[in-house]
């Protein structure tokens, strides 16, 4: 790689792109030469400032590969699948953040601050970022594992609707404003019926039940005993970043009000006999994570409060009254950032 | 007792007596002969229509409770730690939603569905009603423990802002209405901003963050270890009204923006073998809980569809994949209907 290698961002309009390019400008410094930002063939034209630049966008397209290093992927599953390999035979090295490469045993799922080892072993020139919600606990869980040897995990989400894109963020916030006007009463289909009030028809939602003044205890497709995708992808991703194939994971992963921010509540069963002291100093020293936790004082971390940083934010450490090895804790990361544009980056620098 | 027993409500125009006298006039049938509404002075005087008669609201005194076989309260801890043994002197059997005696040796704390048997168990003349989040998960739990035999239970709750009584309900609408009129970028800080430009103090809040667009992972007043009493009561409650002294819980307790209806993700591990078949067998015979469970056609629990109802709503049963003889589901439960006026009623009934 020369010593100002060339960046591709592919889906560089999208709701994860734009994050992305933030990200960028918010830099220091980068390490690129050209920056090169590629989109669907609809999107092709535009013009986009970059480090105070203005960068045309190009269509997506095997040439657009031609001389670039690394191209980050923020784009649906389908389009990685088919593009990520392309660009990898034109010389690329590919970091996606879809879901299409993530369990393939040719390709490492990477979380530097866990596993940044990995990124040389890919045998395909394709390295793949987690999803946002496995993303968001992994900072914490990675720095705990090598000190106390993580065994088990019991996991509930709170997932923000921009986990469902720009359409999930449009969605709750019209749902939002038809509640919030009109008010509920106590009654069974209230919500439902303030949304048809308000012409939100439910087959119109990125969501299967109402987002506003709710919560939805599903994300993602259907599997086998009635898991979601997205609880397997916690149990999987999780398994596969930290390099325990038979770490034990019990996920519940529910879509909650929230713009954006995924949060979790984790009870981490460990090999080792952990204290909350030893917990706290292990997080302090991890510059990625930053530690709210102080219940007397009513801190502690909250989505609204977290959002827009690059930090996974830690609080509300509990050593397990009754299990031994064990901590209850709660995370919020922004999903866009962290789970999702920032760790695709941070993948992308460690390759220069 | 009587053939026709009288009954009072004490809080009789709070937000739990409210519906507990939505729930009175909504039973086809009643024991009762006299019912007698009890309140705070500031409210007695007032007239209220309970199955088709205007009664008069009385001010609280141990006059009151003259005459009265069962006085439901349904008043802060102080009050009832005041009051509800002064009605026990007077003869009547206090049935006590507050915290004041739940843990308290000498009085039963009950579940009709679960523990009814205890009611006869009373020295002190008080029968306990559970916290609502307890409560939410507790005929569920019930069922499943009498089948196979519960040992372990990991929990995260989704409380809603009623919890919180009316000024919750009052300051999630205040909050959705500043939030989803202007909406929020994603930077930290944007949703304490909205509220504060319309004019809604932090100080003034129920809760010690944000609700609105947010999850607060916090209820209730610290307790050792960083627990709070919110989560150490579902940890305590549940051991004594499943008569489980040892079970291993680990709670943690979140406040979601819904107005009534708290949802729980549970991790439950038995003594015995469980299927995910039978744990549905066991959820059909138990006429307190509706089987709301076919994530293919998208039906699952939500507290939209859950509030102003009396049953318990499972869904999500999934058998772990990695813990043996686990279940994992998802309940909602109506927090100001079987998490308080209801069950409360139900003991009431239960004596008579």
């Amino acid at each position: 790689m020369s010593s100002r290698p060339t960046l591709a961002l592919v889906g560089a309009t999208g709701a994860v792109g734009t994050v992305m390019i933030d990200i960028i400008n918010g830099r220091e410094s980068v390490p690129w030469g050209e920056i090169r930002l590629i989109a669907s063939p609809r999107s092709a034209g535009k013009r986009i400032t970059v480090r105070g630049e203005s960068l045309e966008v190009v269509a997506l397209s095997a040439e657009a590969f031609d001389g670039v290093d690394v191209a980050m992927f923020d784009v649906p599953d389908a389009v990685s699948a088919e593009w990520a390999p392309i660009a990898a035979a034109r010389g690329a090295v590919a970091v996606d953040n879809s879901g299409a490469f993530r369990m393939d045993d040719d390709v490492p799922l990477v979380v530097p601050e866990v596993n940044v080892d990995q990124v040389a072993n890919r045998p395909r020139g394709i390295i793949a970022n987690p999803n946002c919600t496995t993303l968001s606990m992994m900072a914490a869980l990675g720095a705990l594992h090598r000190a106390f040897g993580l065994r088990e995990l019991v996991v509930a989400s709170y997932q923000a609707a921009s986990g469902a894109g720009q359409d999930g963020i449009d969605r709750l916030y019209a749902e939002a404003a038809a509640v919030a006007g009109k008010g509920v009463g106590n009654r069974a289909g209230d919500v439902r019926e303030a949304l048809e009030a308000a012409g939100l028809s439910a087959s119109d939602s990125p969501f299967p039940a109402p987002l506003a003044f709710n919560v939805v205890p599903w994300a993602g497709s259907l599997r086998d005993g009635g898991w979601s995708s997205e609880e397997l992808k916690v149990r999987n991703e999780s398994r596969k970043i930290l390099g325990i194939p038979d770490l034990k994971v019990s996920a519940t992963c529910v879509r909650v009000p929230v713009v954006t921010t995924h949060s979790l509540a984790v009870h981490a069963v460990f090999a080792e006999e952990v204290t909350v002291e030893r917990a706290r100093e292990i997080f302090e020293a991890q510059p990625s994570i930053r530690l709210v936790d102080d219940a007397a004082g009513g801190v502690f971390p909250t989505p609204a409060d977290v959002v827009g940083g690059d930090p996974t934010y830690v609080g509300r450490i509990r050593q397990a009254l009754d299990f031994p090895n064990t901590l209850d804790f709660f995370v919020c990361g922004d999903n866009l950032r962290k789970g999702a544009a920032l760790n695709t980056y941070e993948i992308a620098e460690s390759l220069v």
